[in-house]
């Protein structure tokens, strides 16, 4: 059905109707006192998202290019970096920093497996000559819906003293707690079209102050992703670059709303989200992807009851229920389902998402599940 | 008046109600058929707009990012690069260069002067062993209002063989023609919210078969800003990363508006704004800052009638008429105001601005003109 679309995704997230409108205005000089007003309100609320009283520099870029200012602001070529990968967006970092020229270490950790903080740890400790400056990883790897352990990962670079650690929080931030201060966190990246509630198009990054000092040591190569600039342009709320002015106005709206529902509501609400999406599926006969104990809030990936093509779920759940949900990638292409339940996602979203999927599996001739078992385990999680 | 601004300024530029709505239609998943043909013929109208059948990338980033993908992709560190300068933008992409580690050699011209192409074609000329890399420049001047002479400049490069021409045509393409193929253009590099009619946050890249050889063998570190990932997606009608998905439905709308002005009434259009602009300030005893002979279609910077202060303007425009346009930039802060007429802007709006800037004069007590004269002149100018 026409405009019916409903976006059950890891991200772009659905947008809310007031932050469609907020963006749809005519933009405004951006350095105008208008525009710098909405920059500071930002800021405010960035920094309160963030837990923090760290900076968090906008950037004009994709979450990846949050990432890539997070890390290349940083180091110096061939600067030991830890990078510890369990999905896609682990492989990626790998990727960027070796292509920066960095001394990059892998640890890597099947994809719907977590980090291993002890096995981190282990590799921290070897290192008494405190070479290694910095731990890279993901912390909500959407594309096996593992939640890794921030805290514990993090003790363990704190243990080692030196090391940065630098945290993707792409599809964690505005969906779980990610204190910034409270764990001392140094550098965390995140992107617009996840929990923010807004269209793809800016990434964040928070600075510690132990990171500032680092980014006067580095020395690789920067200009559009030179933190530095951002920093001193903030101070006078302002930005280095023309920023994307309507996007500004769409962030400003959706961090109103954040605001007025409170960080813990919309934790416990994706905690419930998350709850009811695995106890549906898993009533309907999927496998759950991801252990319980590191299960993302963000997105549940599961792999379909035995006959089922996991491609022909997604076809019909988009094409009979207008529902869009994400395969696997790469390696997992064809084998788990993933729904995203991040952003501007209800209770009422899963419920009818779980509904849906029930409604996809009769179709699809399946019978070893009892039609209404998917819906009843996510009402009853809601509780 | 609330919600009355009417932007005058050289970027971002008024977007057009169509494309406004476009823009705030709820996002689509960016790996699905839907988003891939948006994908698809965008890329066709983004060749038409550069008159290329060379690839014509697109970032999620501002104009400087997608000069900086510019250059980054072409070259390793220590290539002896030929920057020229006369603004603002020169000077950031000598600073670009240098963040790199290029070998920048730099030529440097006064703002509101004109490059000399036969200068440059000194330097290359002087240039047997051929070690110049690339050529570097801004077409249209943002911060002064000059026009440089690109035709005049490529020639140059073209004799000397061995250089790559790299241009920044954030301000003039969709205002005058940049016929990619026509002069064999290496790399031209642009940005949403000028000519394409469309808020800030999209970059355009265009790139020859002989950049892409330099490309080959170019070793400085990149990973977001990889143009070879971007061409390998681009193929198949993706994109590496998430991009700013909204901002496509804002291109797709805007370039099939501009597809049915067409080029050269656009093209016929900004000249007429362009003209209409410079009798009318001129008829009010401004200075223009740029000569006639290198004037940009898409901004005009004048210096005000002696004892009338470039902040006062502005200022009384805005207050009174809710018409923003610039000051000037760095040293030329106070100095000069620039109006910008690219984009969507019509005779009417520079009309409206010529007499709001008669209005402005008499509010200051200026008596040095004759009411009326002003908008006599670039109505004259329009026939």
């Amino acid at each position: 059905m026409d405009d019916k679309l409903m976006l059950m995704i890891p991200g772009p997230t659905p947008v809310p109707e007031r932050v469609l409108q907020a963006m749809a205005k005519h933009p405004i000089g951006h350095r105008t006192g208008e525009f710098s007003e909405i920059v500071a309100a930002v800021d405010v609320d960035l920094k309160w998202l963030h837990q923090t009283q760290n900076d968090v520099l906008v950037v004009a870029a994709s979450g990846t290019g949050a990432m890539e200012a997070g890390i290349i602001n940083f180091f110096s070529a061939g600067d030991r970096v830890l990078v510890c990968g369990n999905g896609k967006f682990g492989d990626r970092w790998i990727k960027l920093a070796k292509a920066y020229g960095l001394n990059v270490e892998v640890m890597q950790e099947d994809w719907g497996k977590p980090l291993d903080p002890d096995a981190i740890g282990a590799i921290l400790q070897a290192d008494t000559g405190k070479t290694i400056k910095g731990v890279v990883f993901t912390h909500s790897e959407t594309s096996s819906g593992v939640l890794n352990d921030l805290a514990a990962i993090n003790r363990h670079v704190k243990d080692h003293g030196e090391a940065l650690i630098i945290v993707d929080a792409v599809t964690s931030l505005g969906a779980i707690s990610v204190p910034v201060d409270e764990l001392e966190l140094d550098v965390v990246a995140s992107g617009s079209q996840k929990g923010y509630m807004i269209p793809p198009g800016l990434g964040f990054v928070s600075v510690s102050a132990k990171a500032w000092a680092a980014y006067d040591k580095a020395t690789l190569p920067k200009f559009y992703f030179d933190l530095g600039t951002y920093r001193k342009n903030a101070a006078k709320n302002l930005t280095p670059f023309t920023p994307p002015i309507n996007l500004y106005f769409a962030l400003q709206a959706s961090l109103q709303m954040m605001r007025q529902e409170g960080l813990e509501s919309i934790f416990a609400r994706h905690s419930r989200l998350q709850a009811a999406t695995r106890a549906g599926v898993k009533a309907l006969g999927f496998g759950l992807f991801a252990p319980d104990s590191h299960a993302s809030p963000a997105v549940t990936a599961a792999t379909p009851p035995e006959g089922i093509a996991a491609g022909d779920i997604s076809k019909i759940l988009s094409k009979r229920f207008d529902i869009s949900i994400a395969g696997g990638q790469d390696h997992l292409k064809g084998k788990i389902i993933r729904i995203g339940h991040l952003g501007f996602i209800s209770d009422r979203d899963v419920l009818m998402t779980i509904a849906a999927l029930e409604a996809t599996l009769l179709e699809l001739g399946y019978t070893g599940f009892t039609p209404g078992s998917g819906v009843a385990a996510a009402a009853k999680a809601f509780q």
